[in-house]
């Protein structure tokens, strides 16, 4: 038997497993909430103006002329800005900055199943609590958090789509002893967002991607805002050029077109409001979303069943096989004819 | 005083210090090892023809085409390669695989100031061990080593350029209890590499970048290869999408062009053995490199007021405070022109 020189708790875990990404056969992607638009036009001419022979020289390491971008669009100082390879990078820099061996990390469930995953990694102890019946913050979040140093939340939650009020994250903020990191992928399609808090609590991080709105998904660019004493106790733990130079700049002419992805997250939300107007009256139970996906229960066939039989039809969505959810399946917001096409394939088969 | 909510050893730690990237007035960049060539045409084309459309999508999670291009050119079945947003992201990796929290790293001394900073951010326990006087590999490295889970060394060395010799090294993975990694940044400026020995030994790791054959420093593109056990264990710690599709593609294209590389490798060789006869002449110390940079020992002044004074005219070296170094200047290896500068300053600096 050969010996396995991995940690005793790397061992024993599965790792975290991304949607797939199936190439080949004409497939209609609704599985990993990527955005069905392409991103900015500004983004193809950087490209093709993109000084190749500079590719020689490393890039940036703070992604500064990024983090400037970012501040002017934002209004917030560069120095509360940190770049990541994607906002997964920002994650692990999270878990690796605040969080001990053996220290919990507190995080929602059911959420973005990746967060487990994180803790096992860090040889954190997980500390999930459990949302409420409609998938809300449960009133004694402190109490179960405890005393752990970094509680997660996704808002607009994922794979639920719902998102919490402000009040109540506002009150998080201010009570919570640790850090609290508000993951924002999905914000830029919701109606609010909480940005503002990392000005106004010293303890708080919101993160974003250009994966969703900005459909960078392929680009692998994230970004955190918080208090620049965070900021640089995390720059410790990053990687010296996390961020590569073509990443940074086709990232900043993104920003200097934002009226590209408001226009397409606009798009999204009408689609997103159809569909769902379309399932309720299928007779699907369909979860009130902020984001780009929806969560939905079949009206009459098993959630795996109907995931199953979609696939073999090249309509790829997510099931999770995990309590609460695995009666329902999550659903990116895809182009009208992609959602034309998912309809009519689901209600021949949830009958 | 506000509250510092970082782990303890983060708070202490200082952080990794790259090498200055200046921009503005033009200047000498001879202080981080890049290329003064640019990549391969291959890469520009491939830049220029990428679909910037398909930037909405996730790349592929393992970086399969590229890891199917390096097996082909390396001989080398791809379960045995991992890719990495640069070597960094690797060795982040395999610090996080291999080693808990407590348990022992060793890496020699002098070497890449980044090794011990890996080893304070897991919370690893530091095991240097210490190089002989013309900085090769001590006797007694695995008495030395001990209990350490992981053994890191890099071939060549960086900052002395010099390598081991290979019966050395594979008596070390032998008799090593651990995993033994083995950089290889450099190893394309050298006469020979281990890249075979993955495929003899279990507890083998041996990594590879783009930054410096390849030109592509500013893409961050790193490649380990390893016995399939330890890539399988290696995959669960890195990020899902850890390589972005744009790095991927380009990285390809240049893995198709390998005679580009291997042509700057030949001018750089060329131009090292020119520097060191130039400065050996001059009556400079200057240690036999294997790289793409010279460590070198003014012939009359301290280093340190050597680097200052051509950093005031525009000429970026690297100097270490470090034991053992601290009277040399690391010289990363430029095009002629560069270099008949860099002299011509050095010469009347130096007397």
């Amino acid at each position: 038997m050969t010996k396995n020189y991995a940690r005793k708790n790397i061992q024993a875990i599965a790792g975290y497993t991304p949607g797939e990404q199936l190439t080949g056969r004409r497939i209609i992607k609704l599985n990993t909430n990527e955005n069905p638009y392409p991103p900015s036009p500004k983004v193809g001419e950087a490209l093709r103006g993109f000084s190749w022979e500079s590719l020689r020289l490393y890039p940036e390491p703070t992604a500064l002329p990024l983090r400037e971008a970012a501040a002017d669009l934002f209004g917030i100082p560069k120095e509360y800005i940190i770049c990541g390879n994607g906002s997964d990078d920002l994650l692990t820099i999270a878990l690796r900055t605040f969080v001990n061996d053996g220290d919990a990390f507190a995080f929602p469930e059911p959420s973005y199943s990746l967060y487990p995953v994180l803790a096992d990694l860090q040889s954190a102890v997980r500390r999930p609590f459990e949302l409420t019946d409609d998938f809300g913050l449960p009133a004694d979040i402190i109490r179960q958090a405890g005393d752990a140093k970094l509680l997660i939340l996704a808002r607009p939650n994922a794979p639920t789509g719902n998102s919490y009020p402000m009040d109540a994250i506002r009150a998080l903020c201010r009570d919570f002893d640790g850090v609290v990191w508000i993951d924002e992928a999905y914000a830029d399609f919701a109606d609010d967002n909480c940005l503002a808090l990392v000005q106004e609590f010293p303890n708080v991080v919101v993160s974003r991607t250009f994966s969703k709105s900005y459909s960078l998904a392929g680009l692998r660019m994230g970004i955190a805002f918080a208090a620049p004493a965070l900021v640089n106790e995390m720059n410790k733990l990053k990687d010296s050029y996390n961020t590569d130079r073509l990443a940074q700049a086709l990232a900043v002419a993104a920003l200097q077109d934002p009226a590209h992805p408001e226009a397409n997250v606009a798009k999204v939300r009408a689609s997103r409001a159809d569909v769902t107007a379309k399932l309720s009256a299928h007779g699907c139970t369909v979860l009130p979303s902020q984001a780009n996906f929806l969560l939905f229960r079949p009206a009459l066939r098993p959630a795996r069943e109907i995931f199953q039989a979609l696939r073999e039809r090249g309509i790829l969505v997510r099931y999770f096989s995990l309590p609460r959810v695995d009666q329902y399946i999550r659903l990116t917001v895809g182009t009208d004819e992609e959602m034309a096409e998912f309809l009519l394939a689901l209600f021949e088969l949830d009958r």
